[in-house]
């Protein structure tokens, strides 16, 4: 790493850029810190201990001729540790913490990023602190409990929860993972956009399908790609498309200059609680991607959403969560609204199968209300 | 393949043996496949498109430390497709009738093997025609149709279901995918005992733990250490733990030559689901290899496995279901049995998360009741 720029309201951190930084041997078993020249790590062993990274790009020969797209891929992020793709950011942001011997790492999440985290930590024999919003489901903080970590439930909703993490984390000198604000998330989430490239033979394909919530797996997508032809590697990047679900669609609204109406900025209108955030943290820098790349932005209907988790199962064999089929849920509209066209190598991230506990292991559900910092830390005293 | 033997109830496929059927290149991504020449493959490129295989072998540090095993290590089979080691058997039944141009494939499950079948046929573009018990679980069944698949109750339970099921591949010509019975699900299911021995550095471990329903997954162990030996490069076999549900525990109190009480044959009686079978389809088998290895069979109460799925996620970072837990469950017994020590390489085998349908797709859960052959044929007629 060799410095940090801002740019559409997101640290960008900077490397050397040559050819060498990308390893040009045989896949291996390393996963994503395969690319650790390309992420802000000084050298020595990878301690982190759950393997991550190097996931699937599938060719799903039953969904392309089901969809009559030909050169269709599917990047199955559904095959990380907890089964999605927020495990890449808390691996790198974990790792940082198990070299600079740090014990707590924190994050406000509504779902995935929180197991993660919690999994995660747990792995590394760190410890979790994690703030939700009250109206968290009670399976997903059973999963969080269950790892160990510790759960707070702020009252006034995520953007409080953020608040809350990153006041903690400064304060108590914790491991900041909170997605999009900390730059590590979006380093370990740019290796998508490596693996995808190799995947293909060291080609870049011409479009990837991406759901946004917050921004960060996009806005990644986008620093990766660019990277590569700051590398030398390629000559262009390919077009970038941004997914979101009608009913919370933002970002959608901000790219078409449109003002948004109320029923589409309504979080709790959709199936897809995985993107539907109101106030996306990296919104400029997803509108900056999409922009440079030449791609779009395109909101999907529920029952659009709820029929390509049917079709990715169907026809893939691929276990997805709504928000992580949402991809595949754009592509009828962008193939109308031309952003994409039929013959073309267009990659479909599916970031997650969501989680779910199985069996019943008996843990608690219910989880302290915290709305200061202080509550926080009387809640932490050792008793 | 050279031939086929009978043992203990069991056909037992036979190779050529020697040392150059395991592959001795660096790791690569090809997964199970890495195995072929000691699969009942012939030449020609793999086709069935979900990878299977390969999972990692986690050392686990802090569940070391909390434990005091400082050589335990975590098979951990949940990062497979549908997050069980069932994959493993889909694929390799999958793979053979894509060479052979079938297009139904056929079993009789209560879970995981199931909807390894629903989503490994959606992959690769054939029907799945399962049979469940009556009672099997609604969420079960609705990712199970979510793929796909065509489901049917049987009204008798699991051995009915069975016995239809494969009825069915005879009659109808289907590939039969039915666990244990069929030699494949084996041959599948063995490459786990090549993975670990290659992940160990060509070392084996001295103790193998894993949980026993049908006992197909521990059988396969057996198989695949004696094909190592076989092959000439080991010279023993690992001891294998079978370890099964206090409450449903046949193969336990055959193990110690103990009449079951009632309340150790109740496959309602535990949590854990996954492993909870009254009437084993290759119990003979399982006595068989756990005799040969010098191990032995250990039954666990159910808050020793609710406890087991706790630690698993709070000291490994790993989501398992009660079932793919059960071998850390039985390691207090087993070390206060004698059967591992504590010093020892110890590999426990997490042979699932167990599935879970996250979002609501919408799709319907109730299932038609299929009682005959007959049951099936109408139901499957074309309209």
């Amino acid at each position: 790493m060799t410095g940090r720029v801002e740019r559409a309201g997101v640290t960008w951190l900077e490397y050397a850029y040559g050819p060498d930084l990308v390893p040009d041997g045989p896949p291996d078993p390393s996963g994503m810190w395969r690319y650790r020249d390309l992420l802000p790590l000084d050298p020595g062993p990878v301690r982190y201990p759950l393997p991550v990274g190097g996931t699937p790009l599938l060719a799903a020969p039953a969904l392309r001729a089901a969809l009559g797209l030909p050169a269709v891929w599917l990047k199955d992020e559904t095959r990380h540790p907890t089964g999605s793709n927020k495990d890449r950011a808390t691996a790198l942001v974990i790792e940082d913490g198990l070299r600079r011997g740090i014990g707590t790492v924190t994050t406000a999440s509504t779902g995935n990023a929180a197991v993660a985290t919690a999994f995660g930590a747990a792995a590394a024999g760190l410890r979790a602190v994690i703030f939700v919003s009250t109206g968290c489901r009670r399976e997903k903080l059973a999963l969080m409990t269950r790892a160990g970590a510790r759960v707070f439930a702020v009252p006034d909703g995520y953007a409080a929860a953020v608040d809350l993490s990153r006041t903690a984390a400064a304060a108590f000198g914790w491991l900041d993972r909170n997605t999009g604000v900390v730059p590590a998330t979006l380093e370990a989430k740019k290796t998508v956009a490596f693996e995808v490239w190799e995947q293909l033979g060291r080609e870049l394909p011409d479009v990837v399908v991406a759901p946004v919530g917050d921004g960060p797996t996009l806005v990644a997508l986008g620093k990766g790609f660019e990277e590569l032809r700051r590398c030398g590697l390629t000559e262009r990047v390919p077009r970038l498309v941004g997914v979101q679900a009608q009913s919370c669609s933002p970002l959608v609204r901000a790219w078409l200059g449109e003002p948004a109406a109320t029923e589409q900025l309504d979080p709790g209108g959709t199936v897809a609680d995985g993107i539907a955030v109101l106030r996306p943290a990296t919104g400029p820098a997803v509108l900056d991607a999409v922009g440079r790349s030449g791609g779009g932005m395109v909101a999907v209907p529920d029952d659009v959403l709820r029929r390509a988790v049917g079709t990715l199962a169907s026809r893939a064999g691929v276990p997805a969560e709504p928000a992580g089929a949402a991809s595949l849920a754009a592509v009828g509209a962008a193939l109308d609204g031309g952003l994409l066209d039929a013959a073309e190598t267009v990659v479909l991230l599916v970031t997650g199968r969501g989680v779910a506990p199985t069996g019943d292991p008996g843990g608690p559900a219910e989880v302290p209300v915290a709305a200061t910092l202080d509550d926080v830390e009387r809640a932490l005293a050792p008793r």
